[in-house]
């Protein structure tokens, strides 16, 4: 596994496993604030928070925009927090690229091939989201338009997959974990929120991800999710996420790492 | 159902059952001559070609270009043939729309929602294939992204889903035809080649979408389908295309259509 | 393909189009009697109806049992229509093969393998269905275990399977008409019910199985589907059959096969 | 969740955590005795083997029957070991009873109604596998017609589902642990072998299961699984399940567990 940098305090390596945090979508000030403070105080390092929301109708909340954007950079003058947020388009890139730490590519664009091979073009680290309805393989093939653009710092991420079970959102699939670290060199790390669908299986299934040997978990956690703007029944409170964290410290050694 | 103008000659309305037919991707100057000019003489009014292709991994053919744009236009010069060509990004979109007549977002890009937004504020009419893992009502919601930017002459394009069966490629979902009819208001068409995978499962594919009560085809023809450069297995040659042609013209008054 | 004598007076054969329909489950004398009647005239000659019926839960109705096997061939008396009846176990299967014309082994049993080298020790032809979970590689190995036990009077159906795409209650695979074909020697019947789910996609559904190259069509069928005691949104009423069954026998002459 | 009684020195509570180990198929005498007696000396108290094996086609290894249960008892005789066989059929039923001590339902019989029903009116515990077409609700409908019958002792068994995902076997649904766990009060463990369809995978597979918080392992090993006559790629050594093992005692205290 190669190393990533992410700022002069932070970098991911073999034995680090890195914990990222923050709400679905960047609403307000406030809400951006309260919880950066409290993640960090807990000892999270990243925060994330979507300023550009890829939506299934254009109807519902599409984000703040960069608005949003300036709204991460307070909360990292404020806490050091690195902050890591969506693109959606090239338009906008050189615009969130200005603004963030690590440049998200969501799920719906695992496949645009025209935007991979722009962010690849940039240097900074790039969390590369797989396809719901992606193979193991073809986010490998994604992740490779990246890298060989230039930037070869990619984070890979299982955020679960389409199958015919409706229990829940999405399907983890945490064989994701080993097999994506035996065909590339970059860390994988697991999203346990959007598969899960409700709050109280993310930290099952973020529990999982970790065993399987993953580097590094994106968990959604809102300050007060029943009045959040997307994706509310998924996202944790503050005192969940805690719990959650005190777990995963517990769970790192036995798979060799350290919580960052 | 809404009637979409495509040229001056050619419009799609309830009646209407619209053959498309071409390359994958545009290869040579010869290759396009060979298979509009054949296409045109069996009855077919639109010709579809790539110039700009999506491939899972950056070291496949990724198309001609600009140059393949060409191509085809001198294809439709000669034949009178309207063409249909993927766009992939937004950059590419003015240079795209310029040269063809029907903009073809591909499976990948379903759910770009800044392409789509981008394409809604052209007057073209967009062909909107379905992603293979998205479900009918997301891609009800892309289209709503380009109804909303403007451009309501959209043509739904069912191209098979991923499922567990890996006997074929991807899994032509039928029902698709008439729960898109039900919930738009806007043609649905069938592409069997992609599910198809190999050339002979094709036609009863393509049949099968028909009878569904399909409002076209849309199929790939190669004039030398063993020397293409991309999806060889299951492009079609011109008399195979041509068998087919014979056998939906007799199957098209039963859903009370004509082929146009 | 091999031919399949069902009874004195029908066969199967590379011509001929067999029509099935009943209802899902047998429910009572009135009931059975007058769909069967009903069909008849329309020129139906196989009359399908559940009496042991596999429901997902205990507590859902499980069929009429013996008794409904006995109306069943009370309705065979009066119409002379051949009977189709499903058998759930090796327990039943001496009595469900003394009464019916067709064993028919659900989709939930597609692998139940004693019951299928049990069943290929009868002299009757067997309807067995793909299991929704089932690729069409192992509802070939299902097929091996009736022919080498002895019984190579298999018809196969294709009865949609199970992906992501909720709109419909499975998703019907019409590939597995023409793989079937190409990979056995046995006929390939469609069932369009159990994957429409909702009546008003079983026609196109069945129209679409039927130009892919079927052999026939099994399709619920129920006096009055409202009060059905199982499946009651997806059986038609007799008239929605008799508007499926005309456009059938149009569109069989396409395929080169005539109704039966 | 229900405390479990396996034998008279082994119950399954909330806090314990069952190992069950062993090969595939039984084979022989040597293979049985020989990963019987390793897996005693290190730890595990129950032992899996197939004597009645469900294979997709009719030529493949079928199991050796009742001589293979003989050599299962023998293996219990010599280590105290409880052993665990699958059950294929009502014919068969009475006869595994009467050797095993807890009953194995496998993946394709899991909506065999006829079979749960009559399993249910054994007093053994019955080891219920989902069938990999099945959902967590139909899942839980098959314990039901078990426990209704009057055998509440039901293990679940998360074994992986069939999804597009084609790099292992099967997709392993980590999250069917808490979701069964809410929605029923029998314990729940995870089979990792069979979605890892490859060795390799099975520990990270293993530990993700743990780590959602199940309550055992049942894992497929084989004192030389290059020459197993079924499932060779995924057994693991005596030696690979050994460092497994002692990381499974490291995890289970995380979520509150004892090994047993």
């Amino acid at each position: 596994m190669i190393n990533i940098k992410i700022n002069k305090n932070l970098e991911m390596n073999e034995k680090s496993f890195l914990m990222i945090a923050g709400p679905c979508a960047v609403e307000s000030k406030e809400q951006v604030m309260e919880v950066a403070k409290k993640l960090k105080e807990m000892g999270v390092n990243v925060l994330r928070g979507g300023a550009f929301k890829p939506r299934t109708c254009p109807d519902s909340f599409q984000g703040l925009g960069e608005e949003g954007l300036k709204l991460l950079v307070k909360a990292r003058e404020e806490t050091g927090m690195a902050i890591v947020t969506e693109v959606m388009d090239t338009e906008n890139l050189s615009l969130v690229e200005e603004y963030s730490d690590i440049i998200q590519i969501g799920s719906r664009n695992c496949q645009n091939f025209s935007l991979l091979k722009e962010v690849g073009k940039y240097d900074k680290p790039v969390l590369l989201k797989r396809g719901f309805g992606n193979t193991i393989s073809e986010l490998i093939g994604s992740s490779k338009y990246i890298s060989q653009s230039g930037n070869n710092r990619v984070i890979l991420v299982e955020r679960g997959i389409r199958t015919f079970e409706t229990a829940t959102r999405f399907t983890l699939d945490v064989s994701a974990v080993p097999l994506l670290h035996e065909k590339t060199e970059f860390p994988v790390i697991i999203d346990p929120s959007h598969p899960a669908g409700v709050s109280r299986y993310v930290e099952p299934l973020a529990m999982a991800g970790t065993a399987a040997g993953a580097d590094g978990l994106i968990i959604e956690v809102h300050p007060n999710p029943k009045e959040a703007l997307s994706d509310s029944s998924q996202q944790l409170t503050i005192p969940e996420y805690n719990h959650l964290y005190e777990k995963i410290k517990r769970i790192a050694p036995i798979i060799d790492k350290y919580v960052i």
